[in-house]
């Protein structure tokens, strides 16, 4: 019988989470201060984040960074999570490629996320804190945050895009079920909410509003720390889980990958995945190819400009050094909500300048075409989000076909799609469609990006 | 650091499944033709069932049946599911007793189901067929069914009773994607459906009214059969992977179970847990207990009678030796949808009537509460069904800490609820309620039960 799964023992997951930035030949630049346009220090940012975690997002010295074993106690409840040669799906396209998925849908609430949400609530209790928030869209990042912090028994408040949670109330339920308070945003329960309520009574609600009604609470509410899903530095890092694991898996399997794929919204499954192969790379001359996979109605890596600009539409974070497509570009509304942000984490922005990695945009009709193929070979219904990574890698199997090439590809399954139903049943019934956006609307949201020199 | 998984390696997955029948000391009773009161035999069933399957109903002779390895290679996609040390409940609940569950929520879909789908897809495929059809309520099972047919090359159909589907949309996407047909049971499709929707065009449809469909579809469409996903013999034979399994990962925790606890609908996930567990107490002189969770209102082991009964509600099956509370009982519409049957599979029944299992049954308002401390302590929302095996295991772990008794517990897990949300928020929101059924109401519905000696 063909192994199709690798998995590892309980005590061969990672002890240490990989830090790519001490090993990159050019160091991200440093964020700004958004009103001195000084560059920020951990200190600047840990009123807002945990100490150690604000440490984490600037540490460009050490490559290895212990994981607390009360976290590690935590991971070992659903990690390693497998490694899976699709043979289904090499099947089914007929191609010489072997291709391999990191299944990151078997960890609680089905996602990745729960893999930064524990350590960030780890050390919010460790310093203190009793209480965290953040902002959550489709709500795959607050229901991690929800869960880590029962287990840590820190209250968590979490606001959620109004529109979001009316369009996908199973998502705010498994929130409320692990005790977290949620709000739909914009809300009436923090002064940003008010003002934006007050000006626009029916507001839906945006990543921006959530952000800013988040942030708020966390700066005027004692022991209250706000945490992030993805984009920042610390995010990825805590994500390198995914990638330490699938390096020894792939050693299991006997073989190396020569593409590394996954989806881009904010970079952090990215990350979590390519950085421990990228360490090769860059340190022992490996020549892997690592490819983001973006929507194209959000081609922020494919057509954005690298700028300082501000991690949130309405301009309250520091100015972070990203590929952009302006804080207030509107994307589309895409089924993949996790992806619909508009700029880079800084690590990778620096990572594409130096050519270390690429971005490929998709069009939605074919990442839910791929999700179906997926499914019905695999066995697993993905994440619209995920699609985009099995688009691409569907994309590059088809060339490996061509060129008759028996090369490897691993991409991440970030998370599976039971809560998004909605959106394949739009699929099967012809209600989706692509969207396109001209140069012309990139380079007017792009004029909104604060003028800071590089 | 404390193991909480058990895994075990891809060539370590059970090459045979375990067929009490033959070591059972009484054999069930066999099922009876509904015209005649006759004893059935394999080929009076294969006209409905493949022939493998309608053999393994009736064999009461071998003990191992081969698992073909064309089925084990798609378990491999998924098994071994893990045993897991549930650490988090033992915690809270502060108990000396060791809690196991047996966790297959992982697999395809979140529920045990998959285990069966395959073998019975497989052998219609063997044995020349193209389509297979079922009756599905909440979904689990069509949705299983959907996968299986497509990976072995089958059209599915399933008629999916009509407010079910309409309550729970999520499923019949799910069944969709795989590329299934899915009905509305009652449907303008069966000549059963337009008799009932001629005489009442409103009819929400039932589990009776969808297998009367499915049955006819199968009897009058070439090469199509019709499957199950409980209730009979061989559906239970299937799932014994999940305890074959479980076997050998307490001995990798060197653990032996004193108690072992399934929910109980028509009995698939409780048979395969328990009876290769259950073989060593009839054979080896184990004392396990073994403990059977039923609904409160749907009290069939507790309350119910031992009579010949139909399967369905409509008297299309054959007549059946179970615990029943009589055919056309028509139990309370809670959550767990998968436990709203009549009556026990004829393996079961006897095995009550000889004291080797029993039941217990719980109210609505006490699984939910136990299936909420579960989600916040191992972070895994259960199936609502699964909450009942969840609720009588922390009876048990409660029962231990009063006695100071270090017991051993072993549960199963049998599916997620992550398509069950509205459960959940119905729960949290105190918009759920018990449900109790006075004995003149259970002697009433029983009164409709043919008379048949046993």
């Amino acid at each position: 019988m063909r192994q199709k799964k690798f998995l590892l023992q309980e005590k061969d997951i990672p002890t240490q989470w990989y830090n790519i930035q001490a090993d990159m030949p050019n160091k991200p630049l440093p964020p700004l201060h958004p009103a001195t346009h000084k560059p920020m220090v951990a200190e600047d940012l840990a009123h807002i984040f945990s100490m150690e975690c604000a440490r984490q997002e600037l540490d460009t010295q050490h490559a290895w960074i212990d994981i607390p074993e009360e976290v590690r106690d935590k991971y070992a409840y659903y990690r390693s999570t497998p490694l899976v040669r699709a043979y289904g799906l090499e099947e089914a396209l007929d191609t010489p490629a072997h291709i391999y998925f990191k299944n990151e849908s078997t960890n609680p609430l089905g996602s990745h996320k729960i893999n930064s949400a524990l350590p960030q609530c780890y050390y919010c209790k460790q310093e203190g804190d009793t209480n965290v928030t953040t902002e959550t869209g489709a709500g795959q990042w607050g229901a991690a945050l929800s869960y880590a912090a029962k287990l840590y028994g820190l209250e968590a408040a979490v606001y959620q895009v109004k529109i979001s949670m009316q369009q996908k109330p199973y998502r705010s339920a498994i929130m409320r079920t692990f005790g977290a308070t949620v709000e739909g945003s914009p809300s009436m329960s923090t002064r940003a909410g008010k003002d934006i309520i007050t000006r626009e009574p029916n507001h839906p609600g945006s990543l921006g509003t959530a952000i800013s009604e988040a942030i708020e609470l966390a700066t005027t509410t004692p022991n209250c720390k706000y945490t992030l899903g993805s984009v920042l530095n610390h995010v990825a890092l805590h994500q390198t889980v995914i990638g330490l694991e699938a390096e020894k898996q792939m050693e299991m399997a006997g073989e190396y990958p020569d593409e590394v794929i996954a989806c881009f919204g904010g970079g952090s499954n990215f990350g979590g995945l390519a950085f421990p192969f990228m360490r090769h790379n860059i340190l022992d001359g490996k020549k892997t190819t690592f490819v983001a996979a973006e929507p194209s109605s959000c081609p922020k890596l494919t057509r954005g400009k690298f700028e300082y600009d501000f991690g949130d539409e309405a301009g309250y974070t520091p100015l972070l050094p990203m590929y952009t497509l302006g804080h207030d570009f509107k994307p589309a509304n895409i089924h993949a909500g996790g992806l619909r942000y508009h700029g880079a984490g800084m690590i990778i922005s620096q990572l594409i300048r130096d050519g270390y990695m690429h971005g490929v945009d998709i069009p939605q009709l074919e990442t839910f075409e791929s999700g179906m193929l997926f499914a019905r070979t695999e066995g697993i219904i993905p994440a619209p989000e995920s699609c985009h990574a099995i688009a691409a890698a569907i994309r590059s199997a088809r060339q490996a076909k061509e060129a008759g090439e028996e090369k490897v590809i691993l991409f991440c399954l970030s998370g599976h799609g039971l809560i998004d139903m909605t959106a394949y049943e739009n699929y099967i019934n012809g209600d989706l469609r692509n969207y396109t956006i001209s140069d012309d609307d990139i380079e007017k949201s792009l004029r909104n990006v604060p003028q800071v020199e590089i």
